[in-house]
């Protein structure tokens, strides 16, 4: 009885804000139906529209929350690989770009993204425009909801930067750099597919983003790896590779295992829809074939490593079902159960032919995110023809090679900037001391540092 | 085949235990209906009423399933924030005070709240009685939903207390303390808006619980800090503020990552209801403006703290964030995306600012609690008329003042019975030792304790 | 305008992928339906088919994710109950159990528990066979969400060996006996009931696993520690029992939030349909009766601990929520609130009186295991006829004691065979080095170890 009160404000509330679209598209009975007894206990075709408006919505919602804790997930994994000297900074930067992210992909992104983009277009809307807009509270799903579940994704681009640019760059430059990624690079590439731009008119496939969101992400991250340069210590004089060991492994497990739940959300919600049988059950198939592929990285990581080291290293295993799930990424459809779990695999195996590779260049990525979200996100992509008619070869390759230019070009612009201004990296004194001490001013764990 | 005879099983045992309140609602096509065939082919209103009871529940469901994992969050915030010798017993006191509010809100603390709440009433029934009540499977959700919905709010009450009050209070006093506050003390401040009372009559707002939650918990946790005093050498003999750092700022990350997600169920599920266009869209649009609110949080936090110290002290972005949330929280519904922003803000202001008052007052808030959940609180509460024409200031600061004279009292009381009676604090030598040796048997991390 | 454009696309593609099974279940109107405009403005009842289809798919789904969610937890819990000096390593066993359940459940699992049982059959299929069926995506819910909620099942059967064998186990002997567990044990002893083999033919209740799931980890925990034999140091030369005290107690605690949060998905989602109002009201009370059970567990574990031994163990506190937890999944619906409490209170106190006890039979169970899921289990299994009349002693005692039997009759096997044929030991030295070293070559505290 209280209860019901308090919901009829709600309901009284709610029903005033959003009056205008839910007035778009309510068919409510004719009289003469609502005079008709028989009729008036039937339900209506605009109650099937209503409750599949709100299931879609729901989708939106649940997808957009499991890919939010992803944010946590790249932290914890994040804040595990560094040394302990860095911890501070690296939950600094985690929040703060999550953060930064949510608001500039509110300010400029969205609209870049999906606000009136050409079919031959490569970039939408810099004016600032209302978001939500009550207007599209019609059809299939709110506006609110799509919005929140897009910017999950866009933040998710930014995680994958942080980590591998680790323990040697000043927080506001990063922090810049994070604003211009999440407000223009990562929208205008994200238009050209996901927009409705050029590449979706020309057939490219990313159903949830090897390519949108991790290949973007591990491009400039790339960049920002050769730009920033290695950390103090980590090639010797002679050009040998020395490990800087993380300090926390459950951390970075932790991670993995948030990243691999966020990840039902990340491809599952990509379906955009479950208002029918046939969108739910492609939702389910989607849990199913993605968990197979991150499963299938997992054991392709493990038996390669024992077989070539003859030990288990923990972060291949993790970063196998990373890399297994960003293989899955760009098709998580179409693929058989077996299928998945090749490509799964191959994504695992990657991981471990290619950090030592990454280290031989003398590219120093502090977790692992170019393997695991770049190279396997290009792989991914490129192999979505062999389960997905609808996609080619050649035009996968357009779409990575265009968006690979742009992502290099444009990121590197920003680093070089950034780099020439304000600068990038602390002093040498600075990165020894430890970047929670030189600028966070708190250490993550004072009573146990060295 | 297999898994449907286990449905079917499933289904005969739910009928057979639900049958009453199914019955009351189900309204089956009549016999003459069904004998015309093209009607038997047709949905019925009892279709879509059955749809949109199963949605508004699930929303609590889902919502309930968040807000529960707050209370991991303020674990993992609240053991990162002590030093390692009092992690243990944070630990500790953070399992049983979500136990406690369960029980307790089982108990007696929901019937208070909201069985027979007088519309100028100040509670509800003492007297034990059925929960969940089928009778009340009726209408619009289930009794048990709801239940576990406004438990975990009852929860999160409590949760606020114990990180102010940590480091220095024995574990039986605090757990008395917490059966009282989410018996009785929280019930009783719920019963007078969302139990239909006098500040619900008046046209007090507060949607999802700045004042009713936040500010309960900050105002309790306020009369604990100064009934129990400093923790031992926080304050000097001059008076001087020392910093006590928290051992572990992974976790305080954490936590705050858990509260943030969490956030989404608290504030979302207040909507109470999603069956549909309008609740689920204003449930969307909660979504964003509870993310956008947090994200002003985090930036402006981090800016004021960089301006004024030249530094970004993680706790103050973290705490940012969570004042944002909790700014929010009164209201999330009516601002429009840049008020939300501007409501977050402030909320992030608020942290910097309060944070070293509180100090300077000579109040020991471990956490920084009072600033996030009190204050914060607060503010949130007095802006609703800003955005939600059905709400006043004065009606606001009614509630407000009315909800702390309440609080602040009735703490006080059990506060002081505790200390006179079983005694709050432990030994000045136990203090030293560290809860952790002195009552739970236990050290958090034996082998790199100091 | 966009993303309409993205869903057509989604649509599209998924109806190609599904039309299969759709067409079989979707009624369209027929064509003099269609031509009556009346009637064209009406839902039918196969909408209302398949929105139910949506919302008991969508149950799986999110249950699905929380149990899967419980594998971190498990992962986290163990990797604070055991030493530093091999946390890598039950990390890293973690990951691997959960990915090769994934695999084997799809290889052979799933087909061996649910395919083609015979009512008084003790096992399924063996053959390979198309996982997901898309011929089963009719009726009530889609196959590939009852693969997924199915396998997280089985391989939080798996996480429970992993705790009690921790620290002195080999890691390639200990994930042969995960695959045969999560690809033939577990599923055997699966199909006997929720295969609906002999065991549903005969009566036996076992609403979501305390006997099927947790006693089985329970078994072939027990057997494992008893044939591996119990790490060195652990007993005395005199037998008297050693604590060796775990190394991280806030990751105890983390893991023990999150099984707590993910236990809603295990009982709830084993409802198995939410689309009617008996339904999801019932997945409502499970919701409250498993909050209350776990409460319930923590504070007569409390009690009792303070009242044996002055202090209150925080682990006690922790496994006395997962005994209650475990105590209320044999049958957490028809117990009315103050059964559940009553349940999982003797939960709590099950496991302070079975750990010291396991002790003293010189058994080796580093996390609580076999007190917490084997009896607790046993215990919950057995008290199911005291609130659902459907149960009678008897069977449940046969079914307890079969399931038993076979299971440890199976485990010893091949525990024995690994024994015998490539060890299930490290060497003394390996072991007291610590299994990161030894097998995992990476530390997980490296700044941190002594």
């Amino acid at each position: 009885m209280k209860m019901r009160q308090r919901i009829t404000n709600k309901y009284t509330q709610s029903g005033l804000a959003l009056l205008g679209s839910a007035a778009l598209i309510t068919l409510v009975p004719t009289a003469a139906m609502a005079q008709d007894a028989a009729a008036a206990k039937m339900a209506t075709a605009a109650d099937v529209t209503e409750i599949k408006y709100v299931l879609n919505t729901l989708l939106f919602l649940i997808g957009g929350f499991l890919v939010m804790w992803m944010a946590a997930g790249f932290a914890m994994l994040e804040a595990g690989m560094v040394r302990s000297k860095n911890v501070s900074m690296q939950c600094t930067k985690n929040i703060a770009l999550y953060a930064i992210a949510g608001l500039m992909f509110w300010v400029v992104g969205y609209n870049v993204m999906y606000e009136g983009v050409d079919p031959n277009g490569f970039f939408g809307s810099f004016s600032p425009k209302s978001i939500p807009d009550p207007a599209k509270d019609t059809g299939s799903y709110s506006a609110a909801s799509d919005w929140f579940f897009q910017m999950v994704f866009c933040a998710t681009t930014a995680s994958i930067v942080s980590g591998t640019v680790a323990e040697r760059v000043k927080i506001w430059p990063f922090l810049i750099f994070v604003a211009v990624l999440t407000g223009i690079i990562y929208p205008i590439t994200g238009s050209w597919k996901w927009g409705a731009g050029w590449l979706q008119t020309a057939g490219f496939q990313d159903f949830a983003g090897s390519t949108l969101v991790h290949s973007v992400g591990g491009w400039c991250a790339l960049t920002g790896a050769i730009i920033i340069g290695a950390r103090y210590g980590k090639f010797g004089p002679n050009g040998e590779v020395r490990a800087i060991p993380g300090s926390n492994m459950t951390l970075v497990t932790l991670g993995t295992f948030i990243l691999w739940l966020g990840w039902f959300g990340f491809n599952g919600g990509s379906q955009l829809a479950m208002g029918s049988i046939a969108d739910v059950s492609s939702v389910s198939r989607i849990f199913m074939n993605t968990n197979l592929a991150a499963a299938a990285g997992v054991m392709a990581a493990m038996f390669l490593n024992q077989m070539l080291y003859g030990k288990v290293d923990l972060t291949f295993a993790l970063n196998g079902a990373l890399a297994g799930l960003v293989a899955i990424t760009a098709e998580p459809l179409t693929p058989s159960p077996i299928e998945a779990i090749m490509i799964g695999a191959v994504g695992g195996l990657i991981v471990v032919f290619f950090v030592p590779l990454i280290d031989n260049l003398k590219i120093d990525d502090v977790v692992g995110a170019i393997p695991v979200h770049l190279i396997s996100g290009v792989f991914g992509t490129m192999v979505v023809p062999l389960t997905n008619p609808a996609a080619n070869f050649v035009t996968q390759a357009m779409g990575v090679g265009a968006i690979a230019v742009f992502s290099i070009v444009a990121s590197t612009i920003v680093w070089l900037l950034l780099k020439y201004t304000i600068g990038l990296r602390p002093t040498q004194e600075e990165e020894m001391m430890g970047l929670d001490k030189a600028e966070i001013g708190l250490e993550a764990y004072p009573e146990f540092q060295k």
